[in-house]
């Protein structure tokens, strides 16, 4: 069943990224940082290289993709919730290379920013936790109804 | 002529959609349940399989693309707005295969959820609400100056 | 190091762009005659034509691709702030052809509306004023701690 619940905007942050940065690491610990537990963020920027998971369905497990080329972030959208009691970024992300092609997935570690803009709308509402979903095998919101 | 009209911010949701949900046809029965008749959206996520768009300028119809495999949903972006009195979802998607591949167009019918995270913005404002527009084919806003 | 400042939500505009407009352009004179100095921006929809930038971080000049063919816009994200003291959009654009296939890069002039959808959510804050960064060769803002 879908889930969707209220929550209501909080603070704005906007603002670029450190040059050499690794751009998960540092999105989370900006929210850290901020004591930010729930928010949504975009991003628009380039990367020096690139690391992206795509989910394997029938495996249940991440393959990681080494995309060693400087790339455009063409599009950076996710959020920020809680895992084990922490906040965790989850985002996804659309590059494209000096031919316009482009590629994506999700951001895992090993992204190293180039230059990057971040908008950060930090929201309030209940308690986002990620837990295993059997379902899937995914770290997804274990809300209920 | 552009037009942009001011709107003002409304009810926030964000929640994620059932597996196996039809991605098109359960957010806008979302906002049919919650009663929004004007909102953006964005989310994330992965798919089972997809059904895309592409519009054909000079044969002003849309051609649709069936791809028949998992993939990671980058981005999806839209809004929500009325059609006959009714709301309808107008979104645009972005999906990676396996080996980071970018594909993308209009949301359609038959791309089926794995997992997906959306945000709602629900707004208000005057109403936008779509009919033909002759010099494209396409059915846009008939707002007016 | 990635700096982040606190700003606060502004006016917020939805509407679409005229056929034919130049959309880098037609953003900008919105936001002139808006008097709009702070935004995000995000858009959908269809160009006639494109031309996209990649920044060649060796070089540290642009390379422009112009992509003379119709595509569906499946995802525009960016932001205005100020350059010489007036309103400057920067916005990153993905792409999807007839086959889905997916391309992208950063928005140039020249990238020609079939039709789009924008959001323009005007932000208050301190200035965010484009200058040469050394580190990057790019106009990144020049905010301090």
């Amino acid at each position: 069943m879908s889930i969707m619940k209220p929550v209501k905007p909080g603070q704005l942050f906007m603002g670029k990224l450190a040059h050499g940065c690794d751009l998960l690491e540092e999105i989370t610990n900006i929210c850290i940082n901020e004591n930010i537990k729930l928010a949504r963020i975009e991003a628009l920027g380039a990367v020096q290289k690139a690391c992206i998971g795509y989910y394997d369905q029938n495996a249940r497990e991440y393959q990681f993709i080494d995309l060693d080329q400087h790339l455009e972030i063409t599009n950076l959208v996710g959020n920020i919730s809680l895992k084990d009691g922490n906040p965790i970024a989850h985002a996804h992300i659309t590059f494209a290379d000096e031919t316009g092609k482009a590629f994506g997935g999700h951001l895992a570690s090993g992204t190293i920013v180039f230059a990057c803009e971040l908008l950060l709308e930090a929201l309030e509402g209940p308690e986002f936790t990620r837990g295993l979903d059997e379902e899937t095998g995914l770290p997804l919101w274990t809300m209920s109804e």
